[in-house]
């Protein structure tokens, strides 16, 4: 149809405003479409650099996208995004192009896609690896409601193909599953260079062009064809093209796992990229599709630096220059620290899950890369190389961030803490991470490693308690450590007078409200009972940094109070709160213990909204503490 | 040297007990390793047929485990045993021949790898797919050491294949790390017959046998020349055999993940095995030997079934009758009744991860083959594949041993929990399971589950019941739901006249202590609760069967007392105990609070024993009930 449409249609320009439905997408001609894409590259650009966001893969999967939504027809084919936070053109696609600005923000739309917002996002997501297992579920229940038309398509980078879900569901896929498609969007990166052999494998693929060009030119003419006509000769077609397939494209690991594997093309045209789709359509067997895109295409900072424009603050659009990220974090405290120690220390391992960039990992991996490793999206695989490397005497140390670190609970039980190794985590985004919202906070990770029996938990208020209990980890403690911070700098609150390992108690005048937490929430605490005494509301303050296990000693610090408040920035069931409870009152303790702390999932907005939201801020917290005082 | 010795040494008869040393095992000629493999058979048929335990697997790999203790050096090198069941030949040959009667009993030897038994242990497991990360870890500490002659050898079978941890360490290890080697113990099994195209896969590889064994041969030799004539001549012989292999052999998976691959070879032959792993070690490069086993080899009842053989109890060697598996049991009664229950609803499904006898789904797969399945293991996917079946007006109902339900956790919090769609997960093994010790007691899920936001959680205590929450599960309740039931029988003391979903309070004259539990162990505690009657120490018994999330209602219930007890089958750090105490102390309760629970690992030991070890018997929870009554 577009092709006749050309010359009549070819001046009129259609804009993002004008696409009220995602099936006008299909009328589009070629110079519609490019004209469109290009438009929609200014404003991926202009919202990121506005409200921060995922740009480089974005960028990456305009034309990709547009090819999707001309082919399918969601929401009866169900496109499911892994990881999701390329899926930005769908959203503008999707009828969220008005609402495009409050991307990120407090109520505003989110940067992952979500069900509730759209029926074109088929499942919330936001962690990666899981889209052919989604892409199985709605397959198999297409089948089971008899529905041989439609299709669920996992659209996946090569990252995220680092992740063993992904081949626990090509194993379920390719045996038995028809119209999956597993759209594989290769770019070469995960969030840093991608790495491994599949990195490497995938790269290697390359098959002679203009064959797979002409091979699925003609399989889209035989798809137009009417049924009768079509079907036996695109069988016959297909049948005598797959012997010449075998000599001409090397057998993919994709063959051997059930799939029939089509391309690579090039994810930047997308005539190529739909003619591919359409051939996939034909087989209603599992089918993987290779798009290769450049990550940041059509913004050359975003090309030249694909890493840096992965998740990015606000950014000036001009110079490419990211507003952000100069100056120190926790991150890079963390990061630089252990680098330091290692180079004194032969036996110090660094480990990320393809989040060097961001756990600050780069400076150990410049430093000593023979011990540095990049597993790529892996961290089960992660936990137990490391509990190896550990049981041979090394120390090795896994930076990773707290919702990631959900993805290897088993490892950390079974491999971990079983095997009794000394092996330390360094738990970044610890607590609200804000933009990113329900999928990215890092707020579980305590109820979950305070199941691990033995093991030792910190978490600093500041830059120089950091490394403090990194050393504290690293040279005093046996067994499973870890040492959680959060996102972001270490606030003005946070004294490092108070700095300690363990835990500092700072009297108050009377001895009948006592005041605990953690983290962060320690700095704001202290300022808080500053705020209440103010008001002559006199407060004792006890903040604690190894906060697991709880001794007995801190708990009896609390026994003597009449009230205790417990605030703590993170989820309840299972909390230090809710642990330091128990043990208060198996010690007899009588007075009244209060738990402020987090339920159920945290909507994206920033750190500082959310922390005021939950009643975390020193006025709050200040109000809390005299509030209950007076009743 | 054993060609050598053949003529002399092949009357005389080695014995197991004659193995003081592992390294006694390289002089065998192979009559004396044939008659010690018999030997073996006998010992593990006779062990398991009365302790119970893994026989199928363990009699598959007799003589590969004696062939790589002919090959390699252990401990120097590590041989690391994935899932570890099948060790048992391992143990004998490593210096547990004479404590090899106490296997799986309590004080005796595990069942599984254990390192606090024999430094040839490398690693604790009990857990799939974690052996090719540990083999990396190990790998990676020998390069960083600059020991090239030692190897990490991980041994695996096709069914440990199906997880997605594989891959992950696969991925890894093909690019960078030499001295890996993976032998993959094909047997078509995972623990039921094996599932996905990766099996499928795995039976089809054939090599021209007669040339494989020539190459090995050859390179055998060579490779006990003195170094400086057999190197380069096996590096030339290396080379023109790769371009010859790569016509003759396909090529696999494995190549493409940067392996060399050798096999399959007969892993009854131990020469063909001892051919091919000497021909890995001249590699210096990551290796995947693919040995083909037949599990149960050498004794026919277990050959002819297999699955039945895998785990078992006692069972008679004559006659090969399992002297347990008549009766019923939770897993069963769960099975059928939701068997029953989904002839009726077409919109039930029912998932399994290599799991369908031991969850008692064999009567739902009978019945309704086209709503049943098995993914293998691969709990990740099993989840998530659930929830897009779910999300499309499916109710998908996920039968899993608590242990291994670990290794889903961030997909029930992010898939499952977040996206709030209809789930039932069926917890197998929840509680103590007893022999298989450490590795699988059930005592984890509690904190786990109780941290996803909405979710509901029952946990009967007999028959009756266990089909009261499976319906309301399925028909009462939205969003995650889990329905959690011990491993064996229901018990005695669970009388079905207290049967119901919610809770059930049973009065006492007085207000003084109320005891509280769920599960089987409530209905103990209704028998302590009698037993301590008599001694005239009356308690009021609250008996819960939804356990999450608790209500106000519940812990109102228990506000009255002066002395709240609640026994726990679970650990304490984030149990319902903690829970409750912590809801009951907000609501100004000023008794005492007593929480029996578990800390800690749980070593193997009967059911009996450890909930004894617990204070979980009926008389022992009397005596703490009237014990602190008296204080």
């Amino acid at each position: 149809m577009p092709k006749e449409e050309k010359n009549t249609e070819k001046v009129k320009r259609i804009f993002l405003k004008d696409i009220d439905d995602v099936s006008k997408l299909k009328t589009l001609n070629m110079p519609q479409c490019e004209a469109l894409c290009k438009e929609i590259r200014s404003v991926l650009i202009d919202t990121v650099s506005k409200n921060g966001g995922h740009l480089a893969s974005n960028l990456g999967v305009v034309e990709l996208t547009l090819a999707l939504h001309r082919v399918f027809d969601s929401p009866a084919d169900k496109l499911v995004w892994d990881v999701g936070h390329q899926s930005y053109t769908h959203k503008l696609l999707t009828g969220r192009f008005n609402s495009f600005s409050t991307l990120r923000l407090e109520n505003g739309i989110s940067g992952f896609p979500k069900p509730e917002e759209s029926e074109h996002d088929s499942f919330v997501s936001g962690h990666s690896s899981t889209s052919v297992s989604l892409a199985c579920g709605f397959a198999e229940a297409m089948r089971l409601e008899k529905n041989d038309e439609n299709y669920a398509v996992a659209i996946i980078g090569d990252g995220a193909f680092t992740g063993g879900m992904v081949y626990e569901a090509l194993n379920n896929a390719g045996k038995t599953m028809n119209n999956v498609i597993v759209v594989l969007n290769h770019n070469n990166m995960s969030i840093s260079k991608n790495v491994g052999s599949l990195a490497k494998y995938f790269s290697s693929i390359r098959s002679s062009n203009d064959y797979v060009k002409t091979k699925f030119a003609v399989e889209r003419k035989i798809n137009k064809m009417p049924e009768a006509v079509g079907q036996p000769l695109s069988k016959a077609i297909r049948s005598s093209k797959a012997a010449i397939k075998r000599v001409v494209i090397k057998p993919t690991i994709f063959d051997e796992l059930g799939f029939i594997y089509l391309g690579p093309v090039n994810g930047h045209d997308i005539t190529d990229i739909e003619d591919a789709l359409y051939a996939a359509k034909t087989y209603h067997r599992p089918v993987v599709v290779q798009v290769n895109t450049t990550k940041g295409k059509g913004y050359r900072p975003a090309e030249d630096n694909p890493g840096e424009f992965h998740g990015i603050s606000h950014f000036d659009i001009e110079s490419g220059n990211p507003e952000i990220s100069t100056g120190d974090n926790f991150s890079t405290c963390f990061g630089s620290e252990l680098a330091r120690i290692a180079e004194f220390d032969d036996k110090i391992c660094a480990v990320t899950a393809a989040m060097k960039y961001g756990t600050g990992l780069q400076y150990f991996a410049k430093k000593i890369p023979d011990r540095f490793y990049d597993v790529g999206i892996a961290e089960q695989h992660a936990v137990t190389f490391s509990c190896a490397l550990a049981k041979s005497g090394f120390t090795p140390v896994f930076a990773v961030y707290s919702t990631f670190l959900q993805r290897a609970y088993d490892q950390l039980l079974h491999d971990a803490a079983l095997s009794g190794v000394h092996f330390v985590l360094g738990i970044d985004r610890a607590g609200i991470v804000g933009d990113d919202g329900e999928t990215h906070q890092g707020v579980f990770d305590i109820p979950m490693l305070t199941t691990l029996p033995d093991i030792t938990i910190y978490s600093p208020y500041c830059y120089s308690e950091l490394k403090m209990c990194l050393s504290a980890a690293l040279f005093t403690d046996s067994g499973l450590c870890a040492v959680r911070y959060p996102r972001g700098r270490e606030e003005s609150f946070s004294d490092s007078e108070y700095a300690s390992t363990d835990y500092r108690i700072i009297h108050s005048s009377d001895k009948k409200v006592l005041a605990i937490s953690y983290g962060r929430i320690a700095g704001r605490l202290l300022e808080a009972s500053k705020i209440a005494a103010l008001s002559g509301a006199e407060c004792a303050v006890l903040k604690m940094t190894k906060i697991f296990p709880i001794s007995n000693e801190v708990v009896s610090e609390a026994l003597s109070y009449e009230r205790v408040v417990f605030f703590e920035e993170g989820i309840e069931n299972g909390s230090i709160a809710e642990h330091f409870g128990s043990m208060l009152h198996k010690c007899g303790f009588k007075g009244k213990y209060e738990i402020h702390a987090i339920n159920g999932f945290i909507k994206q907005a920033s750190v500082e909204s959310i922390l005021d939201r939950f009643g975390f801020t020193p006025e709050k917290m200040a109000k809390t503490i005299i509030g209950a005082e007076s009743v």
